[in-house]
Parts: C-alpha cells; structure tokens; sequence
C-alpha cells in the first residue's frame, strides 16, 4: 500500500530555502526599466536612494543575480514563524467529489496574518543595517501595515503608517494591532503631507486610496533625514523576498513525490503570486517543466484582465517612479463595496511582463461567487480565509470541478495567503445577503487609461 | 558542537499521539463525584444522558480507563490543524536575558484561534454518532463557541450558542465567525428559556455571564428533542480530549531531549491547564518525575487562590449536576473591566482535587500586569497571545526572571492557547492606559460562599 501523503507538511529547519530566488535572472526579457518622471530617462539604482535604503535600491533593481542569500537574522526571523504548512485539502477534495488533488501553502499563522510579513522583515532588517532612524509605508486592508509594524518592532526602527482612511475608520481593529507593535497610524489622505493635502482640497469626501496613501508615506519618507518608504507589494526586491513561498512550496512538494499542473494565486499587485509561482517560472522559463499559472483578480479591480499594459506612476500623487505595468491608471479607485485588499491599481512589472508574454493566465472573479468558495473551504478546512486568499480558492475550486468532468486527477497548487479574522464586516454583509458586486464599465475604465502619462517616444 | 534546538518542533503524523490520556486512572484519590441535586446522591451515568450523549456521559464518569483510543474521523479532523508546534522562545529569552529555557506550546493556529478546538471535534463527533440532531452551548468570550460551530458544521449538526449577552454586543465580529459556521447565536440571558426569563426579571440590565448561559443552553438542551448540550471546559470529558496538547508536548520535548522543570498554564475552567499538564503529571502522580505545575489565574475572578473547595452548582440556574470544585459561588460575576475570559466561578474538579492535595500550585494576577507581559511576548516572537494565554505568559517570565537572578538554567513549559486577534478592544484598553485592575474584596467573595448549597451530611 502506498503510503499516504498526510495532511500538512513541514520542512525541518534544514530544508527551508537559504537564499531568495530572483525571477529576472531567467526571464529570457527582462520588463521594461522604470522610469524618472522627472527625466523621462531610465531610472538608476542611484535614483532611488533617496526612497529605498541601499541594499533594497539594489535588489529593485538587480536582474542579474539568480539567488540571493537570506541574511542570518532574517532566518532566524522566519524560524519563529516559518516554514509555513503545506496543506492537502483532503476535505475540500472529498466535498468536491473530484479527482484532482489540492495542495495548498498557508501563510496566515502568523500574528500579521498573511505572507507579507515575509518581505516586512528583510525591509526592516536592510534598514536598520543602514543605520536609517525611521521608516514610513501605507497600508490597505491592513495586513502590510501589521506585518511591518511587528517587524520594525522587532528590530526597534519607529514606524509612520498611511492607512488608507476607508480601512482606518471601518477597521479599528487593525489600526489597534499596528499600534501595539509600536507604529504611529495615520488616515489618509491627511494634513501631514503635501500629496494629501492636495488630494483633501480637490476631494474633501474621499475615502482614501491605496495609491493616495504611497504618495504620502513617499513624501514623509523623501523630506525627513535618515527615513526611507517601504512598500509591501508590486515592487522587483518584494517579489524576490516572497519567492520563499513558492521555494518551500516546491520542496515541500518534492519531498512527497508532487508536481503541480497548475499553481493559482490571488492578484492585488502581486507579492504572493510573485513569490509562489517563483520556481515554478524557473521550470518554465528554463524548460524544465511546463505548469500553468493563473492569477486571480477581483472583477472590480482587474488589472491584469482588462488594464492597459503601459508606463504608469505607481501612486496617485504621481511622485514615485513610473513602472511599465498592467494598469487601470493610477487614479483608479475600486468601488467601495468591494471587500479586503487587491485594490492596487498596477500590478508587479515582472507579472505584468510574463502575462504579456503568454507565461501566465488570469481571471478576474466576482466577490460574492469568491465569498461562497470561501465559506465552503472554511467549513470542509477548518480555516477562514482572507478575502484576498479566497480568490485563489474560488479558482481551484473551478479547476477542481473540471477535473471532476473530465476525470483528470491533476495536481492544483494554491497560495492561502492569509486569515479572514479582520474581514468579518465583509463575511457578515455577504451572510445577511448584502454583498453586492461590481463591475467597472469600460467607460469607466477609459477615464483612467486617459490619464496614463505622455512619455515622448515611448507612449503617447 | 551540539545541534541546536529547532524554533518550532512538529510532530510527524505518525509521532501523534492515538490515545487521549485519562489522568483519573493515576490519581491517588479521585475527585469526589457529581451529586445529583434532586437526589443529594452521586450522580450516575445514566443521569447524565439526558445533557450529555452516551459517549461522553461514559467518559465523564470513566476514571478507570487510562488511555482512551481517539476514533479515526476525530484523529483525521485533528490532522487537518494538529499537530501544534512546540516553539522555544529563543527570543523572548534573549530580551529578558535569562538562562532559563522557555518552551511554549502554541494552540491558536486554527480558526478558532485556541486550543478549544480539541475537545468541540470530540464532542461534535460523539453527538454525531449517537444520531442526535442538533447541540447547545454557551460562549464567554468566544473561543469555545467558534470552535463548537466549526466542528458542528463539518459533521453537519445544528448547533445554537448562548453567548454571554457583554460578548455578544462588544464581540460582534466573534458572533460574526460563529455564524459563518452556520450556529445560531442568542444573546444571553435571553427570554428563550426559563432560566433566562427568570434571571432577566430579576435583574434586566445584567450583561450576563457563563454561569447564566450554561443554565440556558442544559435547559434548551433538555427540553428539545434529540439535542444535548456540550462545553468547553471543567468537565473531565474536556480534560481528557484536552490531554492532546501534553501528549504533543511532551513527545516533542523528548524529541529534543528535554523535560520540564515548571509547567505553566492559564486557568479559567481547568481545559488547557488539565490538558497541558496530563503526562505530566502522570510522571508526579507515578513517581517518575517531579515537575512543578503552576495555574495562573486572573486576580478579578481567583477560584483557585481564594476559592472554596466546596459543592456547588456549575451554573448560575442551578440545574446541573454539582460537582465538588474551588469555587467563588454560582452566582459570582467578574468585574466587567476584567478582559477576555478566564471568568468561570469554579474549576475543573479534578485540577481542584490535585491542587487541594499539594500537586499544583496557583497564582492570582492583575490584568495591566498580564496585557504588559502579553506586548512584551508579542514584539519578541511575533505572536500576538489572547488575555487569556498571556496569563500564563506573565507568569513564565515571572519564572525566567528568578532564574535570571539565582542563575539556574530551568526548563520552562508554557501553554499558550490563543491568538488574541478579538481582543483588540481590550489591547487599545491597555494602550490607552485606561485599563483598570479590580481584585474582590473578601466581602465581595463571602456573599458568593454564603450562597453555597447545602447537602446534609456532606456540606453545611
């Protein structure tokens, strides 16, 4: 009898990765440079020193170096939370009927909640090795600013968090977990910037958005001595600190004799789905193995599916460097009713570059269908998901449900990048069937894709 | 050079535990039993069965049976978020500077964010098994309830919670969870049953408390068709399902060559204390080893330090059994400042027993001293504990720190059975420093012991 493969599965301390893996060293092209707005040239790693400390200016912008090892302290970091499980949705599977076998990668254990801490810690650490006195970053649905907050806790750098108003009024929760790691939480667009002051006179009302709050914790960061920003998604240096997902996820799987057929992550500006495909991609750029990879986006927020791909500003205050990105234009803001995070008008230059050349599939879903999987895996897995992570399972789910047509017993990888525990307004409108969808039209849209820069020979 | 101990010890699959351990099998002398209150005369199995089901009404009253075999759906129910990590505290160690070794067993990686999990799969699992179509419970501050419906909705029984009435209305988003599990949620005291009627009438504004809603929920319990009642604490049946955490425990510190000098756990009703220290206190009661047990209590409700050990009811309505236990009278209430749960007015009669005959230690702690300790632990290894949990917290580095000063490099075990991710309230509480302390005068505590209940013969 064949062994069974049990339900969860961890890698001893020695076989969790040593070294980041850098997706662009094997890209056969390499995405589009980014851009100074103020030259309109190439921007250097130089340029960026005012923004990012040195170590992370390099890593944004090194395409060259295939691995990179973890510095000691951030392993011993990620040993107090890591290696996350590998888990096998036995249940799940068994609910469904179906032959396919569903593997999916947690990162919600941890206090942040989601896998951003992964990248939080490397960010603090290059930071505090630099000798930097504080950092400034923004957060949405508020797993980034927790997750940085424990960092820079941990390491004793103060902490400045733009927290995007919607969220900082509707989850006092969050902001009062942020605060006990020691951060000073701030709603924006507030007063204590130009970008925000500028965005309040032109629109008094609004709610706040994500690009909104980059622009403020940019500008703090950029006009006070010894501080720089970090930013917990979208970013070259982000996705090489989450690769250690998609690397533990691979040698978890080997351990047990699994490939996948098709890896599924959700998609905001694409920190986990960089980082869980990331080995995978290896196979595929190199040959090696040929799986698909979907990202999952909300209908409501769907760059990937119906964006521009276009150099665009990846903030709204358009002060940061311009990315060459899927994009819905960076003054998009997402309907209100839309729940969690994916907000992100971009997505990672790296993604966007591997789906425009056809190395990558995505799907945008709408959030009651993703609120449904949601509950169904919650009751067959015992764990709640993050609104964000349940797009990812509405999608094997899907996949799941082919092959139970089809008879086809294939592997599905999924990332479960975190716990529903903060989201539970959402999980309570959708229960009291109040959730509603939504839709941008495609005029709606055009507003946005209208207001991409002019970058004279390049995009008109 | 000797190999360094791991962060977080898992136990394979096939190293967890098969059996629940049943500490009565060992003890010197037995608690004293149940008396039933219409009869003032021990109660017997066959008198449970109308609350209980058959199974655990067998297992309440089993004090023979040394190991209980886990049935395999319970077993394949637990690999799905067992086996817990033991992790050791390298850095808590390292901030407090301490010789001492602090090893904590984490529970609050499931949904239901504790440790309460463990013994609501058994007894979803029993309940199913005998037919029964639907269960009751009551919920304090929420744990119990989440992880009831959970197990309730994986074997598809309908389950309705009496929530503490201050919960249900500071708690929305713990009322929120336990619907997305399907169980219906009534705020108690409630005019559903008798017992909420009466306490209602006299008292209307009461916020409730655990003793109230188990008297509603055996009353709704007894007086439905095919339905029994279930909880999550004090009883011996959860003692048992609980022995899963010090069976981990302590193969996992065998594994790394370890035992315990002091193991340490909070304590409200007696389930993660009793379950922590089972094999442990197997090795006392055997003569095999003799650590040191300590339950930490919260000062505002101190059954076990200021108690009586006495007959008393289990819950305020007085329709259940008694059970001879410390306790603070049926009818105390904990201040309502005290935060989070720990609010039981008696404990597990069997931790009471093994108190009363000098195997276990108490301490009684202030709730600023324990929302300190539980910041302090959160910064340094990332987890951010439930109030409940952080009593024990307190108290380990209370130990590690007079290890610190005589030198000793003691082994300490902790339970740390939560995540605090719904106590943000009370963290912004103690943030704001508007959090208050409150210990019961001895006048507040003899009203409670004038109320104890009569038995001739046995209790005057």
């Amino acid at each position: 009898m064949m062994k069974k493969i049990p339900h969860r599965i961890y890698l001893t301390e020695e076989q969790m990765p040593k070294q980041w893996y850098n997706l662009r060293a094997d890209m056969k092209e390499l995405p589009a440079p980014m851009m100074n707005p103020a030259t309109l040239r190439p921007a250097t790693e130089e340029d960026l020193y005012p923004v990012f400390c040195k170590e992370l200016a390099h890593q944004e912008m090194d395409d060259k170096t295939r691995y990179v090892p973890i510095p000691d302290e951030i392993l011993e970091f990620y040993k107090m939370y890591r290696p996350s499980p590998l888990i096998r949705a036995y249940n799940l599977e068994k609910a469904l009927g179906t032959p396919a076998k569903i593997y999916y990668k947690f990162e919600g254990n941890n206090t942040s909640g989601s896998h951003k801490l992964n990248s939080a810690v490397a960010q603090a650490y290059y930071a505090k090795k630099q000798g930097l006195k504080s950092l400034t970053t923004e957060t949405g649905a508020g797993q980034w600013g927790t997750a940085l907050a424990e960092a820079c806790s941990f390491f004793g750098i103060p902490l400045t968090v733009f927290m995007v108003k919607a969220s900082y009024e509707q989850k006092p929760f969050r902001k009062a977990i942020i605060q006990t790691f020691d951060a000073n939480v701030i709603a924006s667009p507030s007063n204590t910037t130009d970008a925000g002051r500028k965005i309040l006179q032109e629109n008094p009302e609004t709610s706040g958005s994500l690009g909104c709050a980059i622009s403020e914790a940019v500008e703090k960061a950029v006009t006070t001595p010894d501080c720089r920003y970090v930013l917990g998604s979208v970013l070259n240096q982000v996705l090489l600190h989450q690769s250690i997902i998609g690397l533990e996820s691979k040698i978890a799987m080997e351990s047990i004799g699994e490939y996948p057929d098709v890896i599924i992550g959700c998609a905001g500006g694409g920190s986990n789905l960089g980082g869980l495909i990331a080995p995978f991609m290896q196979d595929k750029l190199t040959g090696k193995a040929n799986p698909r990879m979907v990202a999952v986006e909300p209908a409501s927020c769907p760059s990937l599916t119906r964006g521009k791909y276009a150099y665009d500003f990846c903030d709204t205050g358009k002060i940061t460097p311009m990315a060459k990105m899927y994009t819905l234009g960076c003054e998009f803001i997402p309907a209100p009713n839309h729940a969690g995070g994916l907000r992100y008008h971009g997505m990672s230059p790296v993604l966007s570059k591997l789906y425009h050349d056809g190395y990558m599939e995505a799907v945008a879903v709408q959030q009651t269908k993703v609120f449904n999987a949601a509950t169904l895996f919650a009751k067959q897995e015992t764990i709640l998901p993050a609104p964000e992570s349940a797009h990812a399972i509405y999608a094997a789910i899907e996949e799941a449900l082919k092959c139970k047509e089809t008879g086809e017993e294939k592997t599905i990888l999924f990332g479960l990048t975190g716990t529903g525990y903060f989201d539970m307004t959402a999980y309570t409108s959708y229960l009291e069937g109040k959730m509603n969808d939504f839709i941008p039209t495609d005029e709606d849209l055009q507003k946005g894709f209208d207001k991409l820069p002019k970058i004279p020979g390049i995009q008109g």
